[in-house]
């Protein structure tokens, strides 16, 4: 219980709870933002990672946007909070266009995403219905990962655009390359980003050859944003877990471990001294079940373990949790040595997947490298 | 956007969303209350599966508990609610006795876990402090699994039990067979609750044999609570899970995937027909990243598919997630057919982990088998 006058310190904040280093996230912001001004490509932040309006209006170029979202809860959080540019980048679903609808009716540029023709007909009903076009983009399936129009398959792609396109709803075409998540070198992600890039171009390109308007050509997720090596015809960039980084991008190369921002603090409980355990009080509740690293070279369990102040311990691993307990030991092989960690040690663990461990805390604790106390207190919000 | 007036219907729920089948819960309650009863047992339910104070008054024995917690958040919440009799059943760090002291003063019976010396050196020097013991059980490590004094450590258990008497805060011990999830039959499940008994019963009476009360024998964990053979010298069982079941417990033989009571509701937003995948609006933010059924003989990747009244498709599984998008296929080498389900489609998964999968979401949206409506919109709570 701290005094209210007083800023917390990292000794009063009551464990497990998420840090979030603004130091190293505002070098994450401006090293994205400089990337995209040397393409001359509008950058359309995703805000499913921070779901936080304070990190939001950090990591947008305007107060205003351009910004993606993952649900309609999110473009009504950021909404309320004055972003009036907001792509709703999860195929749409008919029974959520009144949501849609009443956001648009607020003034909101939200715009949707359809894959099928059975899609883009309900999202033409609706429209015609409210009198009201629904700006909409045409996903395309540039990597086989998840959703998304076949790019070769141009009859399909022409009869989905025909149906936004009398309904008045066609604003272009969109895609993301997840597979780029599971590349092995730089190059690897660079080559994949033009697979990206070129999906998403030679679509909008079909498009406008059958006499259709495409103005927006949208693409991007993190590892290929940060690796593209041209993005002609490309007029936006989408990226998200960018902001704070994790392991699962310090292992495709996109970062290093110092760049991570986000980090869980927690207190030492207890020890198992024959087993080599030392246990915390961060476990799956603190840090989710994400483990991304699991199909990477290096496998970082649940984490990797710094002490309080953020300095990494060399092979000291989150290694299995509980609900509410983890089990650090030494990686298996390693030749370090355990560390003494008395019961009551605060420690921070990395973690491998930022969206899904931030999506266990409801707040940021917002902290600066030499600043002794918590500067802010950041909300997160969730739900659908 | 439902009418106020009007209960809102399964159609009318925003996905994705939690429901509860209260008549399962309510099967489920029954059977382990009935089964303690013939042991002549007092339960002691875990509330870190519903963190809900609507559920907890269901579960419980009395409205006064006793129940067991896995933080203090929760703690503080059921305390408010009327809860009078909790076990904070995770190692204490010295760092959160302040809040223990904080709830003891208002007139909760909150009792304590420690398994070393220091921790119980750090509860007795607190409890001195502020002149109110602090009553504390030792945990005791029946399997490997976690924390806890090994039961044949005699001078360690001992040790321990000396600083808390001598603080007047020895109340008892603990064990939570955490390995019987690793079972592989019943009768192995039975022999695990053996072992946590013994483990527990023995420690106990080394303590009192060497002159110090020890009045609580607390063991327990959902697969142990339902199958131990006998509970002689045992003073309570704790378990979590019961209350909803999940796919974990099923593949256990603990329950059947008919007892599970808690699905995620979810809404169909796409096809891949090439690929035999459907694509929902549930991905790992609604199931969790749970994959708890990966180390069991059946993989249920990441939950079992129903229809929207909770019939099971054969072989239609959850099987891979992204943050807002779930990818439903037939289990490989299945000689299913993939069921037509159009766009709109409302579908129910059945998770891996209840714990998990509850987690991710606000409330419970209650429905009872046979109702068309919700009857009931139940509210969880989170953080530490």
């Amino acid at each position: 219980m701290t005094t209210p006058s007083l800023p917390p310190t990292l000794d009063s904040l009551e464990t497990p709870c998420l840090l979030l280093d603004e130091t190293r996230m505002t070098r994450n912001i401006q090293r994205l933002n400089a990337l995209m001004a040397g393409h001359g490509v509008q950058l359309r932040p995703h805000l499913k990672t921070p779901k936080s309006i304070d990190v939001a209006r950090r990591v947008m170029t305007s107060p205003q946007g351009p910004a993606a979202v993952s649900t309609l809860q999110e473009a009504e959080q950021f909404a309320a909070a004055g972003v009036t540019d907001l792509l709703y980048a999860v195929g749409v679903s008919p029974s959520k266009l009144d949501r849609v609808l009443a956001l648009r009716a607020k003034g909101v540029d939200l715009t949707v995403v359809v894959d099928s023709i059975e899609a883009a007909r309900a999202v033409a009903a609706r429209a015609a219905m409210a009198g009201s076009p629904i700006p909409t983009l045409i996903e395309i399936d540039c990597d086989g990962h998840r959703a998304g129009v076949q790019p070769d398959n141009h009859d399909h792609l022409l009869a989905v655009a025909n149906v936004l396109h009398d309904a008045g709803c066609l604003r272009g075409v969109m895609t993301h390359a997840g597979e780029s998540y599971g590349c092995r070198s730089v190059d690897a992600i660079a080559d994949m980003a033009e697979q990206e890039r070129w999906a998403a171009v030679s679509c909008a390109e079909t498009i406008r050859h059958a006499g259709m308007p495409c103005p927006v050509v949208s693409i991007g997720s993190t590892p290929t944003a940060h690796f593209a090596r041209n993005l002609d015809g490309v007029t936006e960039v989408r990226a998200g877990v960018y902001v704070f980084f994790d392991l699962v991008m310090a292992g495709l190369g996109v970062c290093s471990v110092e760049d991570i921002a986000t980090t869980v603090l927690t207190t030492v409980i207890g020890h198992q001294a024959d087993k080599g355990w030392i246990l915390v009080d961060a476990g799956w509740m603190a840090m989710s079940r994400d483990r991304g690293t699991a199909k990477q070279p290096v496998d970082q369990l649940y984490g990797l373990v710094c002490d309080a102040d953020g300095r990494v311990y060399p092979d000291l691993l989150l290694a299995e949790t509980n609900q509410e307990q983890g089990i650090i030991t030494l990686r298996p092989g390693s030749g370090a040595s355990l560390p003494d960690l008395p019961l009551g040690t605060k420690l921070r663990i990395v973690p491998n997947h930022a969206c899904a461990t931030c999506a266990q805390h409801e707040a940021y604790q917002v902290v600066r490298p030499g600043e002794p106390g918590v500067v802010a207190r950041w909300e997160r919000f969730r739900g659908w």
